[in-house]
């Protein structure tokens, strides 16, 4: 299964997403995703040092700027 | 709903974006955004520590330098 | 009208444009742009702390690269 | 043979990869790949001075965001 | 005039290209550039505060880490 | 001859690559290069201060993380 299909397998869970920029990682509930990785999150939280950190609600994230993406095991 | 999608039914309202850079925060008012989330704000400001800092009027903003995008509760 | 468009009504007008690296901005007269946002400036100078600090003459600017681009007020 | 291709013929077998940001490098068995690079890794770990850091498990990355890919001599 | 067209009307010249990276200035004889403004230059100088500081003879650059392009006043 | 069409002239040859990141620099034997100058190289070698630093073998590298390649005169 490719990359791409692999992430439509995760909507409607709750996902991890590293992003350039410092170090930021957000971690939500993948509401969408297109073939370009741009991301659709609700219920979003930054996390520092693996703890929740921040809500940031209803976020679009930028396919390019992804770095890495994995589901969250609850 | 396609992330780009999700976009579009944020046009006329104020959302916060954040650019490649050293952190940089605008806020400003969607005027148009494309499927490449290349957006045109207006009322654009600079956000510092949480608070409008600096005016920037209208802005072009290239999509992939986006990290992140969200609508502003107001 | 659309992000690119915008663009293209400001040919022959002076803009600011902030580019990536370190916090690189610079001012010029928009000579061309194309849908990449890949832009001809004439008359460019680096803006340094709010001020005209280098003289760069005709600049040719990778779309890509752009963070923000803004018109002047003159 | 084309290095696209070239990691087609990796899928199945270990391999490590090195991401933007901090010197971000991974291990993981190769899943899928596309003809972006973006990436399907499974039992997934951080390496960080050489030795497996942190365990990540099944991770998409991104394939703009890939530095360097090499298969591991197991 | 398109800003890759006047590129195109820059081979056979000297230019100065200012590369992502900590501040990477080369000059060189811009022997091609194509419709992503991958350059092929020629006689290819690092120029550091302003410099010549290292040959580097015949280099390839990928157009998408160039900031800034510009001829050289010879 | 276009940039990336004299890339696959020195297919066979030893090249000089520099990625993004912390001034990552490489030598090896060009195996392949595709139109996104993603390449395939044998013998990789790190290069630092001018070097040979650690052996990575065969590698791929993503194309839009190069800034430039060169080939080495032998």
């Amino acid at each position: 299964m490719f990359p791409t299909k692999k992430v439509q397998t995760l909507i409607g869970s709750v996902v991890q997403v590293e992003m350039k920029g410092d170090k930021h990682t957000l971690e939500g509930k993948l509401e969408s995703a297109d073939e370009y990785l741009n991301l659709h999150l609700k219920d979003t939280y930054e996390i520092a040092d693996g703890v929740k950190s921040r809500s940031l609600g209803s976020v679009i994230l930028r396919g390019n700027n992804i770095i890495m993406l994995s589901p969250i095991k609850q």
